[in-house]
């Protein structure tokens, strides 16, 4: 029996139990798996066609053919699977198979919910159906060359003209110039144009403007057009990032979206209507980040688990050879991680349920949802964004050499998830966001001013019981209260610090520039450290058998335990925890090591990613990484057909003189 | 006067004073500037040929292209600049300029060295001249598909034959199929090749042979030889990294390097000689890893502490638009990495003296710094290598949008960085090395038996003392003692956790694997971080002048604060610190920031790397970052040469269904 198949016999629960915990339930689970399925059915198909193979090759090719392949596997995919693009599952599968997939993927999953948000029923007749026939295939254009965080000082103008009732759009330096929108390089024929709107020499603010940037018919830049490809990068090797600098672009008064805001034809601007709605629509967007991409996570931890358990180094004391996985610190690098995803995992489907209620509450006009939504999307999107790219790289590393190249498919992970830190609110500004409604809501609570929601911040409601707790000898069960702490203190601190520097003469803007943004960042990781724990008990209550949850209830502790290792100073420098503790809770994370460890590839494999969808040589199923890495150098490598002598030959005239 | 200016006027201290610490001399210093001068004069003369320029661009062409663009390179280099290969700090200066320019790197290198340390007067006369005329060209095949770090364990095997009086190189199994050598893809014509030395059915551990793969004339693999790049990786671009398999190859006797082991006619296996000697040499190459790719940081950091300064966003409350240096998490994302840069930078100096000390000694048959200089190289260069990558990673990331673009220099520098983790000894086990020196001493310390080396390891000789300081009160002052008490405990605590298993019955080994490895790891790390601040302050002294010491105590400080805040639990544990201490730490911590902020831009710039050196749009010495990156997309992005209308115009029948 092969080492993986020994190793899944070690496992103590039932691994089939855990998998509709990961997909939300059993029939979302199927949905999953036929996605799996399709991947796999997909790939062996076209077997003949090159282009649409995703084989390490590709990243031999250059960025034009990368780019070309992904159109054609964009046009296999629809003919071979019947492509429909409202199975979400299916998108979703796209985007486990790879990151980049999708030609089109900015253009549906942004500009397409935009407009029918912020357009008036006017403008989606008018160009919804020509959007669905890609007819108009738009970019999301947004971000310019100096400005993208700070959209509020965007510089790109939109003037009105009420002589021709048209707008002018304008890039007034290369500043202004837009930068980075995906599928503007070579893709879109339209932008969805973020710009300020000047009405009489007057400003009001960043709108949304529909420009038509390519010829239909020959796809060449319209007049008053720059646009191309802004270059290489990381990853998003065939994704076409671009640039676009108008010169006094005129379009219809029409094409501003114009749900929320208006200008009439006598030069007025009229704001109607509340535009939270439109924001709720748009969070739908971010919710795919949060409960989507982490799932690229659990590929790299499938594959380096298993490859853990397969690469065996160094002899023990019977002489054999070990699995590294058997070695502690191979354990710390790697199970820390497993029992983090799967927080994220459980904690990503709760906010995904969120945001649809706040979405259905405010269709209602009930807005009582939406800050918490916004501060839970914010803070989870940034601790879920780091957190995938940091599982990438530390599962890279921990295959050692094979890691560091693509056929080990975790290079790709990395590369094409890395950019979703910075990418749809940069994490930072994403945390600060958090960290200002955790304060908030901590002095509305100590002011006992207004009852906090119950569901998501109850914690704020047991303000003193919080403060007041203390532990003094370390067990399991205190977790919980130890977590809460920790956001409590911190919050509490933060605030300490920011009202003495308020108080002797700093403006709250500078306090919170200058002063205190490294307390406030942790203040917003403590909170969603604790709210992901919180997630995972409450997820593992849902398992239907002991066996089950006893294994989550480790892992669950294992990740808190890892948690408080590394961020408890606030609850040393608070008092709430003693030396003694701090040594217990040691003792006690090396120990959930050696209990999950034997468990680990169960857990892994209750992702029931199949070998198709992991792209890997090193991380398959059967356990054998080195006959497939060795065929995958020899078969999938270009690069070997070519004759490199003349180039070896001139090198000759290189002389040495040492 | 440009922003960049004026934080250039802020500076308090003479940049020109720091420049020649951070090289060891004068002179070294002024090499290095030659250097950065050859490589623009280099990038200036051969503007006009597109292969050799380094624009992003590069990452956009096939791999294909770009090992061969490296070759034109290579001749252009030696064409243009008289290019000699004796000049190490031109070496360095092609290190800096792209890790993976040069073109038989690892043969002049690795291979080349090992040959003469290795070999016999008489072998090295037989191949060295054809060697530097690259009539031979070797790569260093160690690593084998299934053994890396555990060379002992290596498979391929080389047979005596005393009929023939041959060795008989043989790949017994896919598992022995050697793996990653760089240069064994396409350049290579031999391969210095490590195989288990069986003579009359018995092994004699791992040897190294000289073995012919291609044919010199053809260059066409030579019998029983299969040979080829490995494929993609995630950086090392133009690096043909390869796998070499052997059929039954027969190579003259004469072949193995005989230095230190001889197989004689009649079938006898005689050593001889010291092969520490010849370890003291190849020492030499990991001096490299730990004195030039910590360079590479600088790169990262000047560009990406520029680019703060240049980037301006969201308003102050004065309405001016902010640097986002300003902003205190933007500094406690990259001043603590300029800090640790400076601290590696002046111990790497002092490791690179170390090591030559060490070499000269070892030729007098002195070996008393053996042991000692090994340590040290194992726990830097784990240390350093793990900072550049992970500097490279932040700088990428507090660049936003723009540091996952090429054109911003930053991916490359962590793509082609990164490996350095696993490669030459994977950092895990170089920890493990050092921390078993750490506890010899310990032990030796403890008992008094043997009077400790001052110079590297004073500290263990005032292990009372050291386990008797307590810290009630932080001051700076009290840095160096805190940061050698971390030291100390945490070995204690690492060692008594280990006798308390081993009299519980555990064997030593075990122990080591599978109960303390992260204990050790940390106490290895501790040592380095220490060794790190003690070396500042050492360089310190040397400065000549009061501004410039003043500074550079703040930087040392800076950095000693953070590895406070970061890895100071065992100190806490121990009870050496209490919470009062903690505090004040955090503050001093927040308080240097504020204080090194404005000295920034003189830190980085002390390195003085010129603007065609860092191969950066955005981190040029004008803190002009938006002309640059807007020309860059135009005319250094071949693909906007490319018409996609086609696959456009066949992309438009995908029919949505939303
Ligand atoms: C792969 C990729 C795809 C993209 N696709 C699109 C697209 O389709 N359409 C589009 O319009 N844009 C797109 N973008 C752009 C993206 O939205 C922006 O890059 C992103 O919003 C980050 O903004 P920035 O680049 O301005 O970063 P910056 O805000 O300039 O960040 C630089 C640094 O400053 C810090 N910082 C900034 N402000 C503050 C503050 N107030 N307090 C503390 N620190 C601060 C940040 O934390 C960061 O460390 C894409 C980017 C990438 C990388
Ligand atoms: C870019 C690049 C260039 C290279 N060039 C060359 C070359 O020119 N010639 C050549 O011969 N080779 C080369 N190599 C191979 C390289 O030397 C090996 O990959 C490296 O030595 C690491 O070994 P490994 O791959 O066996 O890692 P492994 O040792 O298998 O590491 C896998 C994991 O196991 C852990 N582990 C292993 N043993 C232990 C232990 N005892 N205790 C705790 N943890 C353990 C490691 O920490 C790691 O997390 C190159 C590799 C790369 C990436």
């Amino acid at each position: 029996m092969n080492i993986l198949e020994q190793a899944r016999q070690q496992v103590s629960f039932d691994v089939d139990s855990v998998t509709p915990l990961l997909y939300g339930s059993k029939e979302q689970a199927e949905q999953f798996l036929a996605i799996f399925r399709h991947i796999k059915q997909f790939l062996e198909k076209c077997k003949n066609i090159p282009e649409v193979q995703t084989s390490p090759d590709y990243y031999n090719w250059n960025r034009g053919i990368q780019f070309l392949s992904k159109g054609d596997q964009a046009l296999a995919f629809q003919k071979l699977l019947d492509f429909k693009l409202d199975e979400i599952p299916l998108y979703l599968g796209t985007i486990i198979y790879s990151a980049t997939t999708n030609y089109y993927g900015v253009y549906f999953g942004m500009v397409l919910p935009a407009i029918k948000v912020l357009g008036t029923d006017e403008q989606i007749n008018a160009w919804y159906k020509d959007c669905l026939n890609l007819k108009i295939a738009g970019c999301y254009a947004q971000t310019e060359l100096a400005h993208g965080s700070d959209v509020q000082s965007l510089q790109t103008t939109a003037t009105y003209d009420q002589k021709t009732d048209e707008f002018i759009i304008h890039t007034p330096s290369v500043e202004a110039v837009k930068f980075w929108p995906g599928e503007l390089g070579f893709l879109a024929n339209w932008a969805l144009v973020y710009a300020k709107l000047i009405v009489n020499n007057k400003s009001h603010g960043v709108q949304a403007f529909m420009v038509p940037i390519r010829d239909f018919n020959t796809h060449k830049p319209l007049p008053g057009i720059e646009v191309g490809d802004i270059g290489p990068k990381i990853g998003y090797t065939s994704k076409d990032n671009g640039y676009l600098k108008f010169t006094h672009c005129r379009i219809p008064s029409f094409n501003m979206l114009a749900k929320y805001i208006k200008v009439t034809r006598d030069g007025q601007v009229i704001r109607q209507g509340d535009p939270k709605v439109s924001y709720s629509a748009m969070m739908i967007m971010r919710k795919l980040i949060i409960t989507v991409y982490p799932r690229t996570a659990a590929t790299s931890l499938t594959i380096a688990i298993r490859y853990s358990i397969a690469r065996q180094q160094f002899t023990n004391d019977q002489g054999q050879e070990n699995s590294v996985l058997e070695y502690q610190t191979q354990q710390h690098k790697l199970l820390p991680l497993l029992a983090n995803l799967y927080s994220i995992i459980f904690t990503g489907l709760k906010v995904g349920q969120l945001v649809d209620l706040n979405f259905s509450q405010v269709q209602k006009q009930d807005f009582s949802l939406m800050a918490i939504c916004h501060a839970i999307i914010c803070g989870t999107k940034a601790n879920f964004t780091y957190f995938v790219s940091n599982c990438a790289e530390w599962c890279r590393l921990s295959c050692g050499g094979h890691g560091y190249a693509h056929y080990s498919g975790l290079p790709a992970i990395y590369q094409d998830n890395c950019p979703n830190i910075t990418l749809e609110g940069e994490n930072q500004i994403m945390y600060l966001q958090l960290a200002r409604f955790l304060l908030k809501l901590y002095n509305q609570a100590k002011q006992a001013s207004k009852k906090i929601n119950e569901t998501y911040f109850g914690l704020f409601n047991r303000l003193q019981a919080i403060t007041d707790y203390r532990c003094t000898q370390f067990t399991r069960e205190q977790i919980l209260q130890l977590l809460e702490s920790n956001v409590i203190h911190s919050i509490q601190i933060t605030n300490d610090k920011m009202m003495a520097h308020i108080n002797s003469g700093l403006d709250p803007k500078s306090v919170w520039d200058y002063k205190i943004g490294t307390d406030l960042w942790s203040s917003a990781n403590n909170f969603i450290e604790y709210y992901k724990y919180l997630s995972f008990l409450q997820t593992i209550d849902q398992a239907d058998n002991n066996n089950t949850k006893r294994v989550l209830r480790d892992l669950a502790d294992l990740f808190a335990a890892s948690i408080l290792l590394e961020g408890s100073s606030v609850l040393i420098e608070a008092g709430v925890i003693n030396v003694e503790s701090i040594k217990l809770i040691r003792e006690f994370y090396t120990q959930q090591l050696t209990i999950i460890k034997p468990e680990a590839i169960g857990l892994v494999e209750a992702f029931r990613y199949n070998d198709a969808s992991l792209r890997s040589t090193i991380g398959c199923s059967d356990g054998q990484p080195y006959e497939k890495t060795y065929h995958s150098a020899i078969n999938e490598n270009t690069l070997n057909k070519t004759d490199f002598k003349p180039i070896v030959n001139q090198l000759k005239n290189i002389k040495a003189r040492l």
